[in-house]
């Protein structure tokens, strides 16, 4: 990235260490890895993207307004939200011309420097949109128009992108809830890409939220027919869980700011649900109906084969007023501690040895990685690692991640790479960032004569491709619609 | 640094990575960087030192007796703080010969061999006295009547260091009843350093501690009136933050163990103020009280815009015989787990979208810095993150640091370096060894392609010059003495 | 290491940097450290082996049935233990058939790459073994023909390898009830290896246990006597102690989950002591009278001159159904978060400035290095900081302890390496990989220029040898027996 080089260029060696030993290997060992397709197993890429197939709109609207990674940002040096276009609540007037945004955006580019955030732009303006100077104040109307231009021609179409993207599959993230109607239409089109869902039913487990109502009355729709008791809303879940599987579903996501796992007696069950529909589960009853369910979806998981994620450690919406003002997902979600060893202890200690389960895990507390992940990866045949997830999605996040796992749960514990990105066009940039920096990991063992040339080439093709294709089970036969 | 080698080296490259492409690039970041004055936002210097502009005592009083990173090192294996002339509390006999004390110092110099305090006294000996014989048993006294010769001639004066060292300004740390005598005379002499002071009201907060009575005592005496109630309290804390500022101070300090922030009701605020004032407030009292007084100081930053310092995490005098024997600060002081996410909701949600406050954090948690801090920084736009603190102002701290902050927070959300000395004569290696750091991060990211050269000297400058000076507001008008 | 390259290569700059000028004097460093003798001052060796100095059984039983860091990595990739011969409590079968366990392991080496364990077999293969094919399925069979035949020759009996191993002390861990035959049998031999034991007493202290009557009764067994009272428990421990150090101890070895020390009324200590002969006593007792036991410890130490070692946060027997099917030790231990600050507290505060205690602090939990360890050990001259344990004993375990605690304890705070293995063929790797490690930190620092070659090539020397011998005091004299 540069915001005041003479041109804006994207250099072959990227990323890669300076050392001349391990740059070498690392060449080597991206050159063949990059050439594999795309595996997307875990984002949050709007399904109607790829269903409608309707034109990108111009760029502030695809590259700033939406992404809290890119506005939070200047938000932080005092760039006011409103003044970057960031949609209220109450519907407030927010700045609505998308060039004196964009025009605000590029005089701040300086503040990326560093960041993947800044990496991954810089990627997409010069591959995609094949952008040549780089972005600064000075530049920011010229640059505006060739990505206007770009987006304006049939070859920027949401699926033309996709197939140009070489994406094998792409997976979204959807509420239990949810129809999947795009997910529909994608299959029933003569289009071959491959767009599956992921079953996500948070909402449903926060019985003491005031939202839980709206959750479960949504449910209650879905499957024509009332919930009145615990026993019920199980066998909704297993419907529902039936249903995205039989539209190419493979794996379940849940998030939780703790993730503690304890099986709770039916009869404590019982009463909770009972109280959530009466309006009076409180604060404990959620986090121990919660408890429970991870549980539940792990026991799911084993009849019906959906691989389970589970991302813990995100403590959402930190400042009330931004929540209340712009919503949620606006950059003001801050990790907290996370303890993995102990509160998974019940749900391994009933399927973690299960052939059937797999179960990944997420954390936004790097000092779990040794300590705590890499030993349950490295015991239990259920467990793999998700890749360095959210704030650590980066150059330096995945040199912690792989030098801090891979001594004690070795390469083939971990699920290979996702995006996790609502950002479709940040997609090549994404795995390009990643796929590089395992190449570089991989070539810092073989410089360092840790392991051989050839072990290393097998290694990072399995960190590009196979280890994500194998772990959410793609590689198995699809499950027939009913 | 070098204890048996045959001369005694400062390397033009000392500190930067060995791979040639990093060293090239972080040499000439550094090259440019390094001309800058200092800015020296915080620190321990005795400001007496300036006011009286008297010449340093001998070697061993200037270099070792005071500093505890000096002789913790010695008495952590087996050497008495006694035979290091360490005074104590109630007047016992300890070693007064300095030549004894300088001699038992030299003999045990391989025990800073890759430490930060090695490295500041190599470069402290080599350029501030031009000593090239390395320190050891055998050259201990010549070396001792080296320095002692330098200390007589009038360019060792402190204000002629001053000049020197080119610091711009230097903010010294003194209690918030401390009528500030020292600056008053710097302030009222021809001489033209500055010298600014900063609030730091701890003592005032712990309420339940047997040095609280004096301490509200020493403010009253100060305000010359009674402080009856919280309500008058807060007045008189006001009103010192005044005087602070009208003798050029910047900056608030603030101490904690657990950086927690709550608002208390008033009247809860009055019953434990009268509590304190009977001696009968209990430590439960003082967190609270503590928790609601960082919300306070946050408030009056706000109107009177002086920047927000809080150093959390440090429990201070961990071994009670050393702190009966000896007193404070004596190298007894041990880090403990910190938790920011949670602590600093109750602040934060008032004030960290106020774009009057800056709030500095610092840690002695490095797990905190991925995991919450540059989060934090990276959303509040009141949120600056504080340089490596104590243990970890260091080669690899500041490693670390850069490498868990940069990518969230980015450099724009950091605060610049300080010293955070009380030894005046190391100021020059602190800053030295950090621009180092800081050029070879820089230099870092330029070899791996991640930022090109130009933006790497721009932020070069920033973060040996630039971000310290205005995070701090001295490049705002100085405000007028009353 | 290798696994589909052509030949089982073990390259001299192995671990090493790559960069030249670090790789250059990291080699020159290790040249002069690897020729010093082996020092093992904890491990877990069966002494036996050494006191009958049978030979060693065929290749599997050797290598894999026995080791958990071998067959819990198979374990996680869902080769059941059962396949891998690892035997059951309750005498169900497993494989029996050494070569078909030989053939599973063979076909999975592929998940040891880049772990410590597949160095030290790679290493031991190559070095004890001769082999010079990679291991892989294809060449299983062979291979383990080439061991089973090395280990027929006398050269491969226990001593003859302790001999060639060049190990100068070897410290196994032992019950404090066990009447330490083995060690007598060596004693009164004419083979001149130094084999020491190290007195556990944990299961002792464990007044919880199911097992804790039968840990009392062999205690009572052993002295001779009933063991009424506390204070009889507390004479027997100190008899024990004696003994252990007649036969050559001169280190004790403490495991707890919490390293809390807390010091108890004698009349709670004789209730628990009650309360645990009548199987009355609560998980509450123990945790109350473990953390009083230690400062016990610390306190015979002082008297008898025994090192005291403190392993702490390992949650062992994480998965209930594994510990009912095949015991303890079988890869599911998970670390937990631990405590050191305020947890030695209390110990520290009464014999952390005694010359006479030296205390080993070993972790799971990385960040308490820079946060917490260093800093004790920068400070208390009793506390010295164990090398790497367990999941970090390794390449990247070794880098991330020497760069988070040198630069505020120094290296003269830490205690050298030991291997901790009970797998006594590894033991030469294990040190080859530590000491390459070591050189390879101090290689950076010359590098780096922040030390010079002499002192790097002293501190080389102490590393690999002097600092082990001297903390566990091996360089005094051996207390005669009694």
């Amino acid at each position: 990235m540069s915001t005041t080089d003479a041109a804006l260029d994207l250099h072959p060696d990227r990323y890669f260490d300076s050392d001349p030993a391990i740059r070498r290997a690392a060449r080597d060992i991206h050159d063949a890895s990059s050439c594999l397709p795309l595996i997307c197993p875990h984002g949050h890429v709007d399904p109607w993207l790829l269903a409608s197939d309707a034109p990108f709109p111009e760029p502030t609207a695809l590259l700033i307004t939406p992404d809290h990674y890119v506005f939070r940002m200047l938000a932080s040096q005092g760039v006011s939200m409103e003044s970057m276009g960031v949609p209220t609540v109450d519907g407030t007037d927010v700045e609505r011309d998308p060039r004196r945004i964009w025009q605000l955006f590029a005089e701040h580019f300086h503040l990326f420097l560093g960041t993947p955030t800044g990496a991954w732009l810089h990627h997409t303006l010069h591959e995609l949109f094949g952008v040549r100077t780089p972005l600064a104040g000075s530049s920011a109307q010229r640059i505006y128009d060739q990505i206007a231009e770009c987006l304006a021609s049939p070859e920027f179409l949401p699926r033309a992108l996709f197939e140009r993207f070489r994406i094998e599959v792409l997976a979204t993230t959807d509420g239990a809830a949810d129809g999947l109607e795009p997910h529909r239409r994608i299959n029933d089109s003569d289009w071959t890409g491959r767009v599956v869902p992921t079953f996500r039913p948070d909402a449903l487990f926060r019985v003491a939220s005031a939202a839980w109502p709206t959750a479960l009355a949504a449910l209650e729709q879905r499957q024509g027919s009332s919930i009145p008791t615990f026993a019920a809303f199980l066998d909704a879940l297993v419907a529902r869980r039936s249903y995205f599987a039989s539209l190419g579903a493979t794996a379940t996501d849940h998030a939780v700011v703790t993730p503690l796992t304890r099986r709770l007696d039916v009869r404590v069950l019982d009463r909770i649900f009972a109280d959530a529909r009466a309006g009076r589960a409180s604060a404990e009853d959620q986090s121990a109906f919660e408890a429970h369910m991870l549980i539940e979806m792990a026991r799911m998981s084993t009849e019906d084969g959906l691989v389970m994620q589970l991302h813990a450690g995100s403590l959402r919406d930190h400042h009330a007023g931004i929540l209340a003002r712009f919503g949620m997902d606006k950059g003001a979600d801050i990790p907290v501690v996370t303890e993995f060893t102990r509160n998974l202890q019940a749900l391994l200690s009933e399927f973690g040895h299960d052939p059937r389960l797999t179960l990944i895990l997420f954390t936004l507390d790097e000092s779990t990685y040794a300590r705590e992940l890499a030993p349950l990866a490295g015991h239990y045949p259920a467990v793999r690692l998700g890749p360095p997830w959210w704030f650590h999605d980066s150059i330096e996040g995945m040199r912690r991640f792989r030098e801090q796992t891979t001594e004690t749960a070795g390469v083939f514990n971990t699920a290979g790479f996702n995006d996790d990105t609502r950002a479709f066009c940040s997609i090549p940039a994404r795995h390009d960032l990643a796929r590089r920096m395992d190449a570089n990991f991989l070539g810092g063992l073989v410089a360092r004569h840790v392991i051989g040339m050839s072990d290393a080439m097998m290694l990072g093709g399995e960190l590009a491709y196979g280890l994500a294709r194998r772990t959410y089970r793609f590689d198995r036969v699809p499950v027939v619609a009913a």
